[in-house]
């Protein structure tokens, strides 16, 4: 690519260290299909991060077939899953929810979030059973779709929802890193597993080659849990390459200074398009941001950057999505910079 | 492990060559989603070997995923895969197919293989719709669960009864590499290409960390195959890390190297036992072998070794299951036979 | 029930002719799962009717099941249907068509139906794959769900655009009678079989016990799907139940004539309810109607009556759904008319 | 139909109770979906009959449809039902419980029945999760498809052994009726309701249209049942159809009366056949009986009946299939019996 990408936060290959690790454990002969050591130090250290000693965790290839795992496995036939209409498995996945069997049920929202009262809202009009399906899980992102959070509080309201209705809340985070070490995050991977039924970490976007951790806390959910795995495909022969990544991601808080990288180069680009006066589709706080800029801007920068234009905005304005990651260079924000401050109308 | 084992052909890393491409590679920014350069060159290095310019091909991460995904994307909801009762899908893939909604229909078969005579007899009883399932699809291995291999007869006989009969023929390559190396076969694979219509090269069992090529040759299967990827969430975000693996295997013959490799290996124990007058559950010819032995000599190689007994042949012999693999080493396999031809019975 | 009952069209059994008929054939014996002289008969009559000689034509116990055995037959697993967002399969069907495996694609349109503009907007939307599902099917009911109905012209576009963007157009007619004999419709029994690709002809709300026949034009559909009937329970072991009563239906018009008594009814109705001064939540041209009455006048009228409160409409007015039928009652029309006429707020 | 068919037990209407039950109540009006009195008043018939208050009872109109709702609703993803090889959901519903997503696991047994040693085998070969399915449920038939019964010892062992392994077992009861009132059966239909965890009592094969009851004393799988039922298209409209229907054949015994006289048509042919020395593939017990027969005297009855041709026996004979009815005609069984008796080879 000759211009540089701030397309997505999965560009580029693995962190350093997790090359190292591949290369220096490549010929230890290990046990197949998650049963190797490095998984299990991996399950170790994330146990010790969240606090939570007997939670069950494993590991898969991607977030697509995180979801549908964890959705197909949690609901029986007539239970639905209800998600905010940005949440990734409403439209990106290829009907991938669906094609398990459960409806996903949507909610508008403006950040990309649930809310309490939306959520029991949707719970009356679904009070009509056995006509309709019946809501059981509760789908949220951190980060969202659109780069926004949830705080602690939010959080803890989701839960307790949740539990008082005897739905499942399940968090997808394939952007946990940058959510929780978000400046507007009061979050710790302590509170995420103490305020869902079940989650993820992703790896993908934040320094791995590929891998979602599932953290599962509720016992129901943890049942049976591998033979899922097994059966939608996600069990690979050689798990020992998901721990290995994950076992060096949570090695030395790697995974936290990584994220907080990709917010730093996300932040610093925030900084100097509010500058300019531009403002924003949702609020940059995480590493993806979303200014609404002058086309004729945009046409500049696409010279030297690839990026998505998102939305048209108005007539003369678009909204852009620029995503930052783990290794975004510093210096090619700058240069980004440079061409928004020397921008003239 | 303490004990060195031939449990499996998955239990090391990757070969140096791809641990060197995924170094050398690793800051170049790619596009996701398998539309990366290293996946676009291992495509056309794949097509060049198998001589077929507009086959369609892509990667997933493991065989299982790959299998449910060829199937139901083939497959309208009453057709039905027709397979020998030790196929893979069969019993190790926890219902893969069935969860996509498709009967397996099973043939026994004491080769591990599907004949001509028996899959025109299972037609024959299937001939009662619409009372029963349509069979569409003949699934084989190469080279099977029991390690046998095929004829370029044996296919060819298999490949014009599916286009008789408007079934499509689909070979599970998860290790192909040992079946056309295998001096017992006369297929290359060429041949693969050309008497199926839609087969997978195994990667994972034949150096690679994870990975196996689908290819595709009829043209009704690959009519929107992409999307089935994703609905399963067989999309990585990092295709990168599939095309590397797959260009790497694929340049200077690795692929069938590797794959001699685990062929001597078996072959020089298979010799030894043997020697010894031990005989077979099937024909060792591949890199999996069904040896015969005393269990008080099973008991002596379990001091040293690692392997699975598979069954039990009578109060005093079971059948093991030998697995060598692309870096099975050579001093395991002669410590082995030394211990072997050491044993009184 | 105390009061006489507007809740629904399927409140009686079925019209004399089908019991009659039910008695005189009752002890000859028939060959099972739609084989049957009866069904034979009725096939001949219907294909008569729609003026295609070579549809292919089958019957179902109900509605729900002829909706999820022709939307699942039709697609493939990354395809999905479009509906209004009022249509049946989106909420009162308990997620069936999810549960097939296939999204649905909602549009919002406040008259029950899909036209062209909006379904155009959703194509561009969906124009993403392999990462969204493909649109590959539109659904519409005639009558809508909430009372409406279809012209001819905006059929023939519908059909017109499905065939140029490679959809199948179906339409669920389980009030079929009621929509094309209302005064509002210019549309035939034959438009409809030649502006669609598929659609149903819905005996339960017009005089059977039970029955919608599925009438399939498109050859591709046609395909096999007596398989597809067969896997979802629906080839009932004595098909002759449906046969006899289909054939009695299409008698002497009897299916039109009972469509008509219900419109005549509903219509008497909402003569009365327009001229009391009184609006509607949408135009009441068939047998389901929806007029905004005061809380108390609905009170009133529920001392003698049951019917559905549908929606509130304001602090002091809901809307009601009141449904005729076949055997609707004049007198008890004419009773609801009077204590509607008396009514003094 | 010039002949006089024995081909099965659906080949003519309804008892004239039912059709005398359908004319009498016809007008009334009646809440839809099965909250009609009429269903309720069967409900409790049944209940009665059952000796179990607090069981959960539902109507459905056939077979297949019966069996996909009862298996899906109860298992998760990765659980399997075990049936015999000759099992009706194994081979002749079209693939219905692999299109909900569940494996059938088979067991080979030339009574056509499940017994204890052979379960606890296949038990042990699928202890190998989460790489093969979870065995969850047992399927048995009575009578079963070759028209063989169950003692009372042999379901109360089951029973035991389904409660030990956590297994739920389910009694197909299409033919309940024959299998309950055969001289060979000492089970009762309170046994039946007492020694499983949900079963069907048949009506299409005893006297009914169509009918199917499930009854379901399993705690856990009583739970949202009713959402299965709409979600797979099996919840009438005017489920008052069934409950009537239902409410009919529970009245002064007639369910059994019914299935009595099939029995006994039955067994007056089987002792002529008997009788002439004849042998039978299974124990003619029930109303389905298996007789070995020259072929020169099977075309000799074939101008006369219809029936099927089972299977080929030897180069001389074949197996037939005979059932005979709740209202098969003695005259014509007579008949039968000449032509067998007049017959030299």
């Amino acid at each position: 690519m000759a211009q540089y990408s701030f397309l997505n936060d999965y560009s580029e290959g693995a962190h350093p260290n997790i090359l190292k690790a591949l290369v220096d454990h490549n010929s230890t002969q290990q046990m197949g299909y998650g049963t190797d050591e490095f998984s299990t130090d991996a399950k170790a250290l994330i146990k010790k991060h969240i606090g939570q000693s007997d939670s069950e965790i494993c590991f898969v290839s991607g977030g697509t077939q995180a979801n549908l795992i964890i959705i197909s496995s949690a609901l029986r036939p007539h239970e639905a899953v209800i998600s905010a209409d940005t949440g990734h498995i409403v439209f990106h996945e290829a009907g991938a929810i669906e094609a398990t069997g459960h409806k996903v049920i949507t909610i508008q929202n403006p950040m990309g979030k649930l809310n309490i009262e939306e959520i029991k809202h949707t719970l009356c009009v679904y009070d009509f059973g056995p006509h309709v399906v019946k809501p059981k899980m509760l789908y949220i992102s951190n980060a969202t779709e659109i780069g926004t959070v949830y705080t602690k509080q939010e959080l803890k309201a989701l839960y307790s929802l949740a539990q008082k209705q005897g739905l499942y809340l399940f968090l997808d985070g394939a952007r946990l890193g940058t959510a929780i070490t978000s400046s507007h995050s009061d979050v710790t991977l302590e509170d995420i597993a103490k305020y869902t039924d079940i989650f993820t970490i992703g790896g993908t976007k934040n320094g791995a080659f590929l891998g979602e951790a599932i953290v599962i806390t509720h016992p129901i959910l943890k049942t049976d849990f591998s033979f899922h795995l097994k059966q939608k495909g996600a069990m690979l022969a050689k798990g020992r390459l998901l721990g290995l990544q994950f076992k060096t991601l949570f090695t030395d808080n790697l995974y936290f200074d990584l994220a907080k990288h990709a917010n730093a180069m996300a932040n610093k680009m925030a900084n100097a398009i509010t500058a300019c006066g531009y403002s924003y589709f949702s609020n940059p706080v995480s590493n993806l941001i979303f200014p609404i800029l002058p086309n004729t801007l945009i046409t500049a920068l696409e010279k030297e950057f690839i990026f998505y234009r998102w939305k048209k905005h108005d007539e003369h304005h678009s909204i852009l999505r620029l995503v930052t990651s783990w290794t975004t260079d510093e210096n090619q924000v700058d240069r980004f910079i440079d061409i928004l401050n020397s921008y003239k109308e």
